[in-house]
């Protein structure tokens, strides 16, 4: 599926290491096995490099996956993959908590570092 | 006894090291002292390879306990072990938190790690 | 004094080294000095080898010290050497917690470790 | 743009180490993209080496951010470099956290330490 | 002044090395300057060797000081020296917390570790 | 400005190390850029050698701030300096913990240690 | 706009006045001006006659809003209608409490009470 | 000073007494005084009559205060009869509630009925 | 003593009942028996009629009491009378609640009515 | 038992009705059972008529019960009798709140009214 653009503007501040997150508490798609929403928070923290993420870009890509039937680990990785491929970080954490289904509540969290870091 | 198949579907990057928690908080089964039900919550966390558990089949796997007279400590390891064989993980944590019987209540905690990363 | 027996059943993974918690919020017993009931907290974690203890039987042998005067340091350290001696454990710690006397509350902790580990 | 002077006053004692902190909780200027305004709270926490930072220029700092269209990841990083030039510190953490916009709340952390002491 | 004797008894478990912690949280004694009375919660924490601290003994024993002026330094180190010389312990450690006097709330700490282990 | 005497009182166990703390929440100085009057929390940490600050001349010490000009930074050293200079303590931390002004809230720390023990 | 039919099941004490909570903390609808998702906790509280509400046809119908754009006022007083003519209730109260938007965040409340009662 | 037009919207319910909260914990306005900026929480609570107020203009028509000399008793009141005069409401409350200034904080609340009903 | 005018302004809705409230939660005063400092929150709660009570002259007005020696009971009853002089109102309730001296800590609260309402 | 008196200052306001609230934290008394010493928090709550009581003085009247064998039953009512015969006010109310002794906690609360009010 086809998704918004996530913008980026250049980081203010290329030659120092900092870090930023972003928490977004109503994040929603749908499970491909029921049919049936899924609700969770996404958060995203990273080190960036040349470009920061802009953030309502970021609200939009969001709301992208709210009527799209992806499994909780395949959002979370694909969250990951976008983000990096849009700002090319020096590292990246996305976690994705998801509410109760089925008497199970869930919790996922994948990470990227820059290949010459490691 | 048998249960229900745990079900997975192909880990969407199975390049990457990250870590999945499901919790069910609404775990019941059998004391075989007894004959009354035991109430727990259950947590598994693991770090996948080729495979994630799915979630529904998981949700049923929990639900074919509920008759069954079972220790805690085997419980817990026998989730464990079919969870493990199951997907192949590459670490796995299952812990179990019971309700109070008699005016005790117990925790049990035990881990899988793979014999070639040990 | 003769206490019940603590039964015990084979441990179900002995191979694998797990942690197992149980915690009575309900024990009492007599100070040996005025003969006033002491209550108390006990909690039980240890590492099982092949023997796991019984919880039914754990929460009568509990029930053994009510009529009993007995000061706290020696019914913490009775409840390790009994449990020890039922299921010989890995390792074994046995944390007290009373309610106030005379202004006072305490706590007792003990511990035993197998000797071929240490 | 331009900003009024931060203010200093000689440290008290240059020659004892300690750690200054000050929280402005009532932060806000102006998001660039929606023209909207943007409220956090930023926290300043420095080592002084021969200046200390003057409380109320501080605040008429802060405020002159009031109706300045600027990136979190910018606001950020230019106070870090205000508050560095105008004390010549030590060290100093600059932190700033955002209250919810559109969903989703941030983060930003920024760090400066001496060129000779890294 | 003289003291009610500290009664102790045969330490249960000699062998084992765990630890035994007493709280009053009734503490009272006077001010030296003033003459008026202090309040405190003391904390006795120890590592037994061939004796125990009586409880009901320790009672009386810290009522003994309800009516004697004695600096909050000074009660703190009398108590620990008390304690052991009474029981002889491996380690102990006191802790004095104060009310609020001319508005000011004090804590104390000392602790105590025999000569051949340190 | 003169200020009064900081009393002190021999150590009763100086050849013990412990530890002593001091906490005035009334702490009131006035702000010489304003005139207008500072509200704080001061703790105080010490390690005594021979001499402990006895309490009352330390309320009275607090107080002579309280219709004096002097910035945050300063009295927390001056607190620092002539506490030191008092008692000659092993080591000292002095804290001080400021209300809002101007919807900034600010906290120094300050600390000394011997000469001869760095 | 159509929506899942509401059903119901007889009322197993119709000669009892009882009352029954349904609370879901994962409504989302969109809002009408802006297209944009809102998130809220619905909360229906409400006296049978003959008949109580079938739970999952409420949740389907609950989910049936997930694109449609509509009011904050409208929706609550749209499940009250709904769910008045689907089950003809005593008395029935629907609350709605929604998540940040532009920095404000709403409650709705509307109550409904049988003609012949008032 | 003129503001933004407070839109309304058909009320969806106009037969049925309910109620509707907004709160919005961004406020911000000027001392006029001081000059110095005013931070606080305003929540208006209404019953509506034939017109719901919508929430995008009330969210511009605060923001119009951002850079607007006022005392706390003028806003709320200002609050109050712009909102009642855009919707004529049954009744409505606005209460504002400010942060510390000058060590002193402020709370306003204010309400209206329509006439006829008194 | 002479103190601070207490200043006021037009009230902006003389036609409208409402209710202001002022907390100052860092009155300081001084104790006629002793010459210490007392501590203490005013809160000033009433409804006023053509004036309303300005704030930063409020502030100057409660730092007056900052070394005056004045008993609980006469700085709540000069504040009440004081600031009824000041602005008239409806009615004015003010309640001080102050820190703990000599372990008893006290509140006192004294209310104002116009006489021809009563 | 004589008491220390209880000395008075006239009331500064004695023709508006206030209330006067002092509660002491650190109250101590002697069981007459066991001689074991007592500690509870005590409550005075009055309305003065032409004396108010003068607050240090209360404090040497509390610390009068430091050594005296008393009930609780009779102390809350002597504090009642006494501070009503030195201050003759409108009403009062003493309650006093013990620690736990044997494992029971008490509260004992008792009134009066002048008669010509009744």
């Amino acid at each position: 599926m086809s998704r918004p653009t996530i913008e980026t503007f250049p980081n203010p501040e290329p030659n120092r290491r900092y870090v930023i997150t972003h928490v977004n508490a109503e994040f929603t798609s749908v499970c491909p096995k029921t049919g049936l929403p899924d609700f969770g928070t996404v958060t995203v923290r990273y080190v960036p490099r040349q470009l920061c993420i802009e953030l309502k870009s970021l609200k939009y890509y969001f709301l992208s996956y709210r009527n799209e039937g992806i499994f909780y680990e395949a959002v979370t990785n694909r969250i990951l993959d976008d983000l990096v491929a849009a700002c090319d970080p020096e590292e990246m954490t996305v976690t994705t908590e998801w509410r109760t289904r089925g008497g199970i509540y869930s919790t996922i969290e994948a990470r990227y570092e820059r290949a010459d870091r490691r």
